[in-house]
């Protein structure tokens, strides 16, 4: 029973869209890519435009060097190109900054936003710069796309397989780590890199496709709502995080699964591959010397399940993407809040 | 004698350049275009993208209306991409409040934003929403140009006709009206169109062109800057002048041309004819039902000169941009400053 306005942050948005006309030209509806696509005219492919703001994790102190606010505001767009596997042809950004900000500030934040594009394999085209009481970073990246077959949101089936591109749980690490004062996951260790590297792979298996700038549950949950179809987690928890991650959940004596729940992510991608294709895709995204993290399979039944402790639970996604919010962004509550998050099923 | 670090705000933009590589399909150089330009593969135009952000302007409380927020947001990027006479393609915004905005305040905010678009004849193709202290809007436009011919800042040749596309200075007037507490400007009357409408006609005339939105003299300094030439204000400011700011100025007892000196500017175009066809270009944007606002002439001479009083001055537009800045946005000493900006020509 997928009742989409049970989610904060899908009702802000729509509260948003309504006041404006759809474009006739766009070919994505709301909620249904990571990327904005519209018709390129005199052309058969699809712009895909995304904006991004870093600014909640710089005020909160989760971010506290430059370098890394640069480059996750670039990652932060690339990744949502990478997530319809488009060519990407460049960002702008828009740099805002408290006035008291030193020249090494400024320089630490170029160079992390260089880093990214260049990590990235694209380019800063331009920008914008302004004076603010609290700073924010915004990111808007284009690429393009072919429209046979166009990637996004929408498109699994009943039986695909599951993969992430890479181990999960760095975003959450990050936030664990500043909680307990550990030095953990060090914010040096944050250097998410958008996907894009494994497009021409990803176009050809993909059914679907997100990224988990949220966190993996709550990708799985929007995937969900979107596809009208369920996810399990078949994987062990512990073979999807990264290593960093389930130490650091370890350490702290939190359910390793906690470090799936954001709302601070990682930037993998979440992608479906039919089954029949599972194994060829495997070996092309070896040979290309990308090693996908097989994490489950898309169920007819709605829900995301998962084991825990070798019992299969239910996760309230809607529960986990809410709580962050209620509890006013309190980690301790938030923690606990996790825990009810979980509905063992009934044994048989 | 052009020193192009004069400027704090270019000096500025060249530090965050300096860390970047420079892209390969990228047809403009920095600060050579209104709007960045990058071959788009596969056909022979050119996308057009732009970023800015309205944050100053609010937090000081030049914008108290949130309509006029979500307004000038959108008509920003919309007025960079008519300076590059793009067709659009639409927008991305990214809305960062603080946590304490209210549902009218939002809603007033999204349909000064859906009202833009409509002027505009564009739409909103997606978005990101963020909490933080001070509040920013930030918008990325995207349209499309043809390679030939390229439409940017540098272009113009000695002798050229200047034209604005409309009356200038009502953004002036607006930050007088409030330095003054007069009703003299209220805030509902700015609603500066981003010149899309006339691109057709822009595109087979101009041969160069950039947007007021720092002011008319800024945009000359920059226009100089670029093309190696001067700027001749042939026609009577009074002339150049929307009726309000003029009528302003006079109230408030101060030079009309101050309301040509920014920084807060009107998205106007200033644009640049070859003299053997401003006849042919009056009467095209006539017939379009468009009256471009004949402002100057091109001259090999470097510098701004324009006529006060029935004396010929030269203009120290590089005074002019930085002065805001070196006020510390003191209104007060901005007038007083402006006043010295004036160097009479000597009489012949």
């Amino acid at each position: 029973m997928i009742v989409v306005n049970k989610i904060r942050e899908l009702n802000a948005i729509d509260n948003w869209v309504r006041h404006f006309t759809r474009a006739p030209h766009q070919w994505n509806v709301v909620h249904q890519s990571d990327a904005e696509l519209v018709a390129l005219p005199g052309t058969d492919r699809l712009l895909a435009i995304t904006i991004d703001t870093v600014a909640e994790e710089i005020v909160t102190g989760l971010y506290r060097e430059p370098f890394t606010m640069g480059w996750v505001a670039v990652m932060a767009s690339l990744s949502d190109l990478a997530a319809v596997a488009a060519d990407p042809l460049g960002l702008v950004v828009s740099v805002v900054l408290e006035p008291g900000r030193d020249d090494s500030f400024r320089t630490a934040l170029a160079q992390g936003m260089a880093a990214a594009c260049d990590a990235g394999g694209t380019f800063l085209l331009g920008g914008d710069t302004n004076t603010a009481i609290s700073p924010s970073l915004t990111t808007c990246a284009i690429g393009i796309v072919s429209r046979r077959p166009v990637l996004n949101r929408v498109g699994c089936r009943p039986g695909d397989t599951v993969f992430l591109s890479g181990p999960a749980g760095a975003g959450s690490a990050l936030a664990l780590s500043r909680f307990l004062h550990s030095e953990g996951f060090p914010e040096g260790s944050y250097r998410p890199v958008a996907r894009l590297n494994v497009r021409q792979t990803i176009r050809r298996f993909a059914t679907a496709c997100m990224d988990t700038s949220d966190g993996l549950l709550p990708t799985l949950d929007q995937l969900m709502r979107l596809n009208g179809m369920g996810f399990r987690i078949t994987q062990d928890v512990a073979h999807i995080l990264d290593r960093r991650a389930l130490r650091l959940a370890v350490e702290a004596d939190l359910p390793p699964w906690f470090m799936l729940a954001g709302p601070h992510g990682e930037f993998e991608l979440v992608l479906t591959v039919p089954q029949g294709l599972t194994e060829h895709f495997m070996a092309e995204a070896r040979s290309a010397g990308w090693e996908p993290v097989m994490t489950g399979t898309v169920t007819e039944e709605i829900g995301v399940k998962m084991a825990i402790d070798g019992r299969q639970c239910a996760v309230d996604t809607a529960g986990v993407r809410n709580l962050f919010d209620e509890v006013s962004g309190d980690i301790s509550r938030y923690a606990r809040g996790l825990a009810a998050m979980l509905v063992p099923e009934p044994e048989v």
